[in-house]
């Protein structure tokens, strides 16, 4: 391992523990003004999603993108939260037997196989709506307008217009809604996986640069990160899901690659899919040259998408 | 009818439609910034749910609150919108067949049934999503932090702590999760009823404080009758669950008066429950004294929640 995937490492270890004991926090009994009661199962739920899982990615985007501004970390760790609780839940939501139907999610049961449908549907509507708490709070920026802007590139990032929508068209790709469905072309997978993981992606990387009060510049460079890391991300996602065994990835990844699931990897080839992948990755990299050796860490989570997740 | 009634019913109505025209163009196909495409069936299943149905009661109370001081018009409609998206994202997923699993909704097939239960799903979602991203938008108010203090209070008054929380305790005071369920004793009923119904109505009048700038005074006397409202408004329903037959109500009335749901109609007679709802609206009415006739039409809408329905 070199120095750079060392200390990269380190970091998304480091952001992902302090992003876990803020959600714990988050998540406790106690009530917030406002609040009447947390009850137990609800929260027991939502802490079952939100806890004790994943790399927690997009936190550390937010996080990362934050401290190249010179944003402190208290607001970031915050905000980091809020998209994971969005991410947590759309997870929750697309495992329900309506859509996805899984069973597993990162090798344990699927929230309502731990518990039932009726809570897992309740837990997500609560861990969506508490990041928009997050959000607003005034201990995650003294800026009304900075904290008016984070809600508001979080909701577009993951409502209809984005992660939400990326999700119907992902049912309907599968051919839910017609007799014959048809193949999708490479360009229709493309927008489907920019609004349904991508947008999300992006918009951690634009929250961190609204904390930071980026420039014109600044936010141009990381919006074109975003959208290329975005990208790579997915259609790396598509190509381990090939790869992978069901018991490596903790889920059943058969389904992904079996049931004609629009992916690039099944449009264009794995080979094609992995030079696209690495593509994306490099111009990733290459949309934050002006910020020098600061942004390494960013530009080394790029490359980690595309090829070294363990 | 009254005099005072008639401006009621008028001012009830007018609001209604201009908050059927504002969300009609909050759902329209175009893009927002930052949303790369809204897809087709999801945004007909989002305007199925929040077009063309209810007396719009909690847009009213927004509306209203922040007419009484001296708030301009197209703010406080905004948020009333998003108080009208987070109740129709409430009962399309109250209505799921793993929720209470209903079939109809006000006189028409429920959106599960019109389309299907992803759909409705992802439909609920997107809804609520919506809900933060038209508050936080800069057209809402100039001021970054009441559109942060606005995003802050929907979310208190609708998630874990509130609205979504009570579903959840709703749900478990039909037995879903035990095998021996207990009756729940009044006291249980009415603060799960402050959860499920009162916060939104009550955070509807706190959001038309924010927009209004309350001071402290008013926002506590505004406080008292959102609180007393909200539970009214629920002790009322119930009463009316009971009296009214399915038809005259469009949904299946029946199971709530006779599957053991939790309300103080079964808990304390309906003569009890109806002395209540009328204690409750006239503590709403007092709490507006020092308002003067300028709150006449709050006062009403007090009224009008445990009496005049129709």
């Amino acid at each position: 391992m070199t120095e750079i995937e060392h200390s990269f490492k380190a970091r998304l270890a480091g952001v992902a523990d302090a992003v876990e004991a803020q959600l714990a926090a988050l998540l406790a009994p106690g009530t917030l003004p406002g609040e009447i009661a947390r009850p137990e199962r609800l929260m027991e739920a939502m802490r079952y999603v939100a806890l004790g899982g994943g790399k927690r990615l997009r936190p550390f985007l937010v996080v990362e993108t934050a401290a190249l501004l010179g944003a402190p970390g208290e607001g970031a760790l915050r905000a980091a939260c809020a998209v994971e609780l969005v991410h947590c839940y759309s997870l929750v939501h697309d495992d329900l037997p309506a859509m996805d139907d899984d069973d597993l999610r990162r090798g344990r049961p699927t929230t309502h196989r731990a518990f039932d449908e009726a809570t897992a549907i309740l837990a997500g509507d609560a861990l969506l709506t508490l990041a928009f708490d997050v959000l607003a709070d005034g201990a995650t920026d003294p800026d009304g307008a900075v904290r008016a802007g984070l809600v508001l590139t979080l909701a577009r990032g993951s409502g209809a217009g984005g992660m939400a929508g990326g999700q119907m068209l992902d049912l309907a790709a599968e051919g839910r809604f017609e007799a014959a469905p048809r193949a999708l072309v490479p360009e229709e997978i493309r927008r489907l996986q920019a609004m349904k993981t991508g947008a999300l992606l992006a918009g951690s990387v634009a929250m961190g640069a609204i904390l930071g009060r980026a420039d014109a510049g600044q936010r141009a460079a990381l919006d074109a990160y975003g959208l290329a890391l975005g990208a790579a991300f997915q259609v790396a996602d598509d190509i381990l899901d090939v790869e992978a065994s069901a018991e490596e990835m903790g889920k059943a990844t058969a389904k992904d690659a079996g049931a004609g699931k629009a992916t690039l990897v099944s449009a264009l080839g794995l080979e094609a899919a992995r030079a696209e992948a690495h593509a994306l990755a490099e111009a990733a990299v290459a949309a934050l040259s002006d910020f020098g050796p600061a942004a390494e860490r960013l530009r080394e989570a790029a490359r980690f998408t595309v090829g070294r997740r363990s």
